[in-house]
């Protein structure tokens, strides 16, 4: 059971989101890789308001940081990167395999997640402005190109770079969960598998579960009696 | 000088792009990495329409990608971290320092090019259309909330880690130069700083300049008239 209040490896996580966001925070990518790894985690809760000193340790104000005695990361990439090389089951050892894992770590991040941000932005929050109405069709468009590229590369893989998972895999299945709003990814059948098949591995599913699982402990009062309601 | 048809790394790069993307293409970010890292290499230059068997390289059918031996690696990020894991003038060898010089470069990428590359977007590609006026000044806040956060995690440094330049840096200052065209980052004092110190470099004067020095050779006949009218 990776988290452990006397473990080594720190990270930072919101003490409660909206529904919308709730099983897609960053922090779940960290917990997932240490689960994959098998490594102890403690977790360092925050607000919606941050203290001002947390920006020394994420400037962008964000979720999660790694801690792990004098190494201090943010950025869920480096972090995946990090527990990667902690753990062979995540990021291969040998040439070309661990470079070309981490690059897909790239890609998903840089080349597939804005794109799809955009249009959850679009769809979550600047619902009913004027630009969000006349900009959504462009915005889920050039989502399609973007699944449609991976969808082309994945084929019948079943990773991102044939048998084998890696961090490049872990983060890709995360980036196509900030689309679970639309059915985008069920158009691309290999992708909706690739999906299930992260979704599917228990590690997945204990770091969800333990992201959820503070969710409900500190679900605001106000938010309990609504849902009653 | 590093351009050398005979080197074993080859790196892909446009032939000729129109003036706005001209000194920011990716390819520069490889580029100047390599000067840095003093090793050569060789460019393989495509046209607009790319031949289908380059998305087995690049899936996202953009440049550049990294060739030596059996390593074959796209997204500029990945093909950094590989140069620097050759150069420690680039990446330092001990850690935290070599983590967190890698954090930067997934900072660079996704925590502040997405919204600066929204921005592009809005000028160059989709200006005129209503949504984007109606978006822009949205869309250029966000840009400044995120210099500002860089700007106030830099101070008074030279460098995003103190006195060395790592690819961090060199990532974030050619993703601050995707702002050439407003006056957005010299709101910023230590920031406009930084990308002078970064572009006052003798190895990325010498990548811009072998850069633009394709694009020149390669010039429309039907541009070069425009230019001379």
């Amino acid at each position: 059971m990776p988290v452990n209040p006397n473990a080594a490896i720190e990270i930072s996580a919101f003490r409660w989101v909206p529904q919308f966001a709730q099983g897609v925070v960053r922090d779940l990518r960290a917990r997932w890789a240490l689960e994959e790894a098998g490594l102890d985690y403690r977790v360092r809760l925050l607000g919606q308001e941050r203290p001002p000193e947390y920006l020394c340790e994420q400037p962008f104000d964000q979720v999660p940081i790694l801690n792990e005695g004098d190494v201090q990361i943010f950025e869920s990439g480096a972090i995946l990167q990090y527990i990667g090389e902690k753990s062979e089951a995540l990021l291969p050892r040998t040439e070309p395999e661990r470079i070309r894992a981490i690059q897909w770590t790239y890609a998903a991040l840089n080349s597939v997640e804005p794109a799809i941000l955009n249009l959850l932005l679009i769809d979550i929050f600047f619902t009913g402005q004027e630009w969000a109405k006349l900009r959504r069709p462009g915005a889920e468009d050039f989502v399609k190109l973007k699944l449609k590229r991976v969808s082309d590369w994945l084929g019948d893989k079943s990773w991102l770079e044939g048998d084998r998972f890696t961090i490049g895999d872990l983060m890709m299945v995360t980036v196509f969960r900030f689309l679970r709003h639309t059915d985008l990814v069920s158009q691309f059948p290999n992708l909706a598998e690739l999906v299930q098949r992260g979704e599917a591995r228990p590690a997945f599913q204990r770091a969800l579960s333990d992201q959820l699982a503070v969710y409900r402990e500190n679900e605001p009062a106000l938010q309990q009696e609504g849902e009653a309601a």
